[in-house]
């Protein structure tokens, strides 16, 4: 099932998209069944990223061949650090280059969405918390990032989480394709079975610091073949059994 | 005025502390007048963290006698960080001790809260857009934050950032004395005044960044002093003109 998140007519909700048109559920998708009878064409609506996450939490280095590419050791332990709310943009959206940095990089990475309240969980039980899978970029000023040390400012600029284009909830995260294009050219391309941590293994870890929240959301990291955007590029990437994702930078 | 958020009779919302009791108001204090005419007393509340924030933005070494201490060159800007919602607890909460550190510390701070939409703010402008301040504690794991880099997962375990009593709307954050006692003992003592960032640069600074949003919160940096807590220790902040914030470690 497709989960998106839409304005229509000004007002903003989630719903399930059909191959006849969406159809709006109550405000939490996470607990209620659809409640109108009506289907919205996909045309009428304005696409907005599919979660209203609490927090997002992103891994540092978490792809063997984005490692190997650094000629870093591989972590013992995931680093983790946040993207807030504010970063969020879905697709057909613009990331706004900022005015601040003069090297901004696009990251393609499957972004995990939390379905239930998960607190310590064990691996073996952590996918039962996932509500579902999407593309998510984590936009990066790489000038920034370099001059301060801390992630933070370099990754949480407005725009800088494109999300979506909705949440596929029947995906297996273990071994998909994943594919990122700038300007149409393929630049990254791997599989999300060269993560060092798998999707398990992360939920385990991280809840076992931070209670996470229904539609809270896990960034996995990026293989190889990270590169500076400009403005006017197009970014587009593709999850197997997702989607694409797309958005220009302005 | 005094705006505390509180559950009572398991139904939370936020109030104005009066000296007979409190007024609840509507969810949103920041935009509504008093809704209800009767004064719950204080004894019969539960007093929550008086914020809902989609993010609480921190800087590092943000006091001139701190960065004296650790013998550090005083920043050119502010180093931020990000702790999420699940960190926040209210007066008389407890922090929970972490399995995963075997050292945890305190750190006493000024919070500021953010009253409206505030995207690139000029500085002679920033205090209109703070709804009040606040005392905040950015407890940290110091072992997990040298061994990580990333200062994310020593930061935001849960319960690590206490935050009250309560939103105080007619403080001058400029030259406040703040104070940190453990178990009685006085720890750290400083004034506002020596913050290498005063409050309108961080307002204006961060707000280049990330668009700060209503309940959204800014803490402002810890001056010297710093230490260990232990289970059983009684921490207890005060900011002149503000209140004094009181938690244990469990």
């Amino acid at each position: 099932m497709r989960i998106i998140r839409f304005d229509y007519s000004g007002r903003s909700g989630f719903g399930f998209l059909t191959d006849d048109g969406i159809m709006p559920v109550a405000w939490e998708p996470f607990y209620e069944t659809p409640i109108e009878s009506f289907l919205i064409p996909l045309s009428e609506v304005n696409i907005l990223a599919p979660v209203e996450p609490t927090k997002i939490v992103a891994v540092g280095l978490n792809y063997m061949d984005h490692a190997e590419e650094l000629g870093m050791p591989i972590p013992e332990e995931p680093v983790l650090f946040l993207k807030a709310p504010n970063t969020l943009i879905g697709d057909g959206d613009i990331v706004i280059y900022p005015q601040q940095s003069e090297r901004v990089d696009y990251e393609a990475e499957l972004a995990v969405v939390i379905g239930k309240h998960a607190k310590s969980v064990p691996e073996k039980d952590a996918t039962s918390y996932v509500l579902g899978y999407s593309c998510g970029m984590d936009i990066t000023a790489r000038d920034l990032q370099a001059v301060d040390g801390q992630w933070t400012r370099s990754k949480n600029f407005d725009t800088f989480c494109p999300l979506g284009p909705w949440v596929e909830t029947e995906a297996d995260p273990s071994d998909l394709w994943i594919e990122l294009r700038l300007n149409g050219e393929v630049r990254q391309s791997s599989r999300t079975s060269n993560m060092i941590f798998n999707v398990p293994k992360l939920i385990s870890f991280i809840s076992s610091v931070m209670t996470l929240y229904p539609g809270d959301v896990i960034l996995t990291g990026t293989p190889s073949g990270v590169g500076q955007v400009h403005k006017g590029d197009v970014i587009e990437m593709t999850i197997e059994d997702i989607g694409t994702l797309r958005v220009s930078v302005g």
